[in-house]
């Protein structure tokens, strides 16, 4: 059994790759929902969206959120009307949030909701949240604590960061699935390339992770998701600067280390950063450089397959 | 002053026709909530948007009800994944349900949100609910009481009525702005072509309403909504005679004055009810016979001019 760790779309990306790599019973993917927030009465989700989309083949691969050959009819009405027009709500992807919130508030539980609605959209793969319950990334900036989204989406990264909070992370409870998955035979927890800070760090923070981690008897790789300096997408590289580090793959594997309670034992970098390979290796991390770009879905298939070829080598040692 | 009752599409119909005929500052036009319900998480107000979406002139007028140019991506997808697809929500209709919805979960009231939506559709002319607080119709079948949306919309009015009742009623209270507007001086209220039992009955049935209705100084005039033994749209025709009674507007001329404290004095009915007109004059009423059928907006506003120089004569004399 593989455990994959996903945020959004560079999340997504390797996710998909895992699954057509790995039979449905072989691989459990944990999705941040730190990003989670309640808008315009919608509890939306975005990174349980994003690589449940992915997963079934339907993300929007321009816009790298949403729907393929979305429309925005809801949307325009929406601005004409004077609505709150800042987060973007194609038509097909609020089916998934009018479903979801009417779920909830019928007492489903997230996971379940997910799960129901993974298998309406074809995922064979486990797909689940990190918590059933809320956990709300909060990003400290020097003007004050921002919501995730406000941060993100309406002030698109603009603010200067100064730290995170995950609001409501100690009173988190992991889904039944995700437990028995924690309680069972685990070969391998693998990272995906997803921002540190506000992706992976709300899931590891979650105390039963934290506490399955950390008496783990499995390796934990870790893909990165800085290639020679830069976030593939998203703020990372930004929020890295912005904490008075450098951008790199060495400062993220610091940052596992020293803040994360030293969290991944290998890493899976990029050609473009071989040089750091050097001082990773001097963490005392085994690293595989390859090329980690995934720009298509084979290309995702072939570096899952390569993440777990190299997790079996260091097994079979 | 002219005061217009309506429901949905008839009463839409000669709405348009009075807003054409009449300055903003001489027309209030109280529709009907008695239909409206919480579906899917939205609060929906089949008649107020009917009403609003054709003083708008953005009604559709093929299917009457809806938007003009109307999508349908939202309920195709939720159909796709399950979701409840009995009620048809557009893509754009969506839109105001949404933003009414968010506006009432803030405290708005009804009738704020009513006119704030409407500014936006650029209605000049004053569209107010009869009810701030939920008034909910209920049909009562052989079977038991039914929701009106799932008698009208999702059973397509095939349940056997065997009467109404309005959940709410007794504590309905008006908006402000309609208390304000029974308390100044009314030339007239004109009762549009909507269903008696379940659009006219809810509004007059409001305690405040019944009671200035009741100690009126100014004379109402309805237009029949039924031509020729059927109703123009809707079930009103069935509804008679599942309750024992000829579709005829000389019946609804009788179940206004038995059932809703003989709340019309004069009566508009169609040139194919002409031999009516006798009967309806033997209850004490003026009738005027002209035509009824509204099938433009032309059409509507000669009749809204028909009905409203027929009060104006009754005035006069």
């Amino acid at each position: 059994m593989i455990v994959a760790l996903a945020g959004g779309v560079g999340g997504a990306r390797l996710a998909v790759g895992l699954a057509d790599a790995l039979p449905p019973r072989e691989l459990a993917i944990v999705v941040n929902t730190g990003d989670d927030f309640d808008h315009l009465g919608f509890r939306i989700c975005p990174d349980l969206d994003t690589v449940m989309y992915t997963l079934a083949g339907e993300n929007n691969p321009v816009l790298g959120w949403g729907r393929a050959g979305e429309t925005w009819h809801f949307m325009n009405e929406l601005k004409r009307l004077g609505g709150e027009d800042w987060f973007q709500l194609g038509d097909r992807d609020l089916a998934v949030h009018v479903l979801r919130r009417e779920a909830l508030r019928c007492g489903v539980l997230l996971s379940r909701v997910t799960h129901d609605l993974a298998a309406r959209f074809g995922v064979k793969h486990a797909l689940m949240p990190m918590s059933e319950t809320p956990v709300r990334t909060i990003v400290k900036t020097k003007s004050g604590e921002l919501d995730f989204q406000d941060y993100f989406v309406r002030l698109r990264c603009k603010p200067r960061v100064t730290g995170f909070r995950f609001a409501g992370v100690r009173a988190a409870r992991v889904p039944d699935a995700l437990a028995r998955v924690m309680r069972g035979r685990v070969d391998a927890v693998v990272i995906c390339p997803s921002n540190p800070f506000v992706s992976v760090a709300p899931i590891v923070s979650v105390p039963a992770i934290k506490r399955w981690l950390a008496s783990r008897t499995f390796p934990v790789v870790a893909v990165s998701p800085i290639i020679g300096g830069a976030a593939v997408k998203g703020p990372a590289a930004k929020m890295m600067r912005e904490l008075g580090v450098k951008p790199t793959v060495l400062e993220i594997a610091r940052h596992y280390e020293r803040n994360c309670g030293n969290v991944v034992d290998h890493w899976v970098i990029d050609k473009q950063d071989a040089k750091l390979a050097g001082a990773i290796e001097r963490l005392g991390k085994r690293v595989l450089v390859t090329d980690t770009m995934m720009t298509s879905r084979r290309k995702s298939a072939a570096l899952a397959r390569r993440v777990l070829g190299f997790v079996q080598e260091r097994n079979n040692v």
